[in-house]
């Protein structure tokens, strides 16, 4: 009995550049052809509750992300995730380690992949919608490509604005102007107003795993440019993409492009006319370019 | 960064009765609905090449097992199997381990659970066909199940018989008036000639995972009282009854029981009147089950 991989519970400071760089590799990837993304299963548990399993594989290495769904009697679920990374060359594991802050990570660095390639170059104003760890790596991953000077946050449970932001006093208000808004919210339903935005302005989302759940309203998607991390993921699971499509009023053949397709330029590029939304779902082979950055050499 | 889950890569020695016993109850979960059994997934890697995902969950515990098969330019492919088990009470991981010598104490004892099951009570001459690890793990789990007072051995490759058994001149030699029969050979064609057996003896295979490799001859399954370890995959999967299948010589209805059914009491047992087959294919249940032996307290 021996240990000789790491098992990695807490996650250590990753370096922005470093995370940003994997996820648009793995996005190049995919458009290439040398990344594959199965779609995910569903084991449900004897017990009650679920275990979702997500895999993907790059030209290297393969990860299996395991994700119970665990009802308590007396309190709520417990959910964890694990992502186990298999070296392709070897056979061989090279990391097991707790996926929850992973998924902060690369949620936030395929936001910012997303602004890199969708907002005006000259984006100037940012808004962030939420407070948890999610608009906080939002925020360090933006600025890591756009030179933000006038950043103004809003969360119904902020008081104080985090150093070089402004608290504003509405979402709206926060998005007013801006040329990127952010939103990084649990929340179910619409956040922000967009049709109240200008054309040209950028629109993020992330939204929950709850179905359907959304932060912009579906009835203003025909206004917008619609964008999502991968298209078949995106126009299957994204709760504003579903109930617009399902009442008629968008399709997913309107959806303008993905990453994949924005970064071989093989979809057009916002035209200015309309805000912009970009939607993401997550991927497991964002998992595993970030898990990879975990293994010293592989 | 912190390391608290063993990683096994060397299986240590289980206790025989034990590890029978964990296969039994992974089994009657399995009958009795609180063990779950998905399909197993195929991922094909973009450098060419797979990974085999196998799924499992009985009352407390899940496992994922994955198994890539990579190719080489220069020599044999790279094939490996890595088992993680999450606990289903905590959402935690237990244990990762090198699938490769699980298998094979699995496979034996469920082969065992299949004697207890369908050898006449009596049973006291046995035959081994093959020499390799499985063959030794056969014996010594066979050993745990009935009280063999002669035991015979044959394996092409064999010169000298182990302690405690004779070494007989061919397959047929060795299985002649025996009351089980284990095969234990990568053989992808018939071993030995079933039509020679008496009644009521039983024979089992476990075969390897080549495409319709098969130990026995299926023309001759008709003239067997055929069982399996788990209905589903052995009719899906057993290269014998898939073959005997396609030729319209035998159909899956008529596979008598399998293990859940027979440790439920929910099929025929042997009638005596012929020679017995059984065919394993092996469960993720199974490798959950001895994994969770390697987990000092869950």
């Amino acid at each position: 009995m021996s240990t000789s991989i790491p098992v990695v519970e807490q996650l250590p400071t990753l370096p922005t550049e470093e995370v940003l760089s994997a996820v648009r590799s793995a996005f190049a990837e995919l458009a290439a052809g040398t990344a594959v993304q199965p779609a995910q299963t569903v084991t449900l548990l004897p017990g009650g509750g679920d275990v979702i399993a997500y895999q993907a594989a790059t030209s290297d290495a393969y990860a299996a992300k395991v994700s119970p769904y665990l009802p308590q009697p007396d309190g709520p679920a417990i959910v964890t995730a694990w992502t186990v990374v298999l070296s392709t060359r070897t056979g061989r594991p090279v990391v097991l380690c707790d996926s929850a802050a992973l998924t902060v990570e690369r949620t936030a660095a395929t936001t910012a992949l997303a602004v890199d390639l969708l907002a005006r170059s000259d984006a100037s104003t940012l808004a962030v919608i939420g407070a948890g760890p999610q608009a906080h790596a939002h925020l360090r991953y933006a600025r890591a490509v756009r030179s933000f000077t006038d950043v103004r946050i809003y969360s119904r449970s902020l008081r104080e604005a985090p150093d070089g932001t402004t608290l504003a006093a509405s979402a709206d208000e926060a998005a007013a102007g801006a040329d990127v808004v952010l939103l990084c919210t649990s929340a179910a339903e619409a956040v922000i107003d967009v049709t109240a935005l200008s054309p040209g302005t950028l629109v993020t989302s992330i939204s929950t795993n709850v179905p359907k759940a959304h932060e912009i309203a579906p009835t203003e998607l025909p206004k917008l440019e619609v964008y999502g991390d991968y298209r078949p993921t995106v126009t299957a699971s994204a709760g504003e993409l579903v109930i617009a499509a399902e009442q008629g009023i968008w399709s997913p053949e309107q959806l303008r492009g993905d990453l994949p397709e924005l970064l071989t330029g093989t979809c057009e590029r916002p035209s200015g006319e309309r805000p912009v939304f970009f939607r993401s779902i997550g991927l497991g082979i964002e998992d595993l370019a970030i898990a990879r950055l975990l293994v010293p050499s592989t």
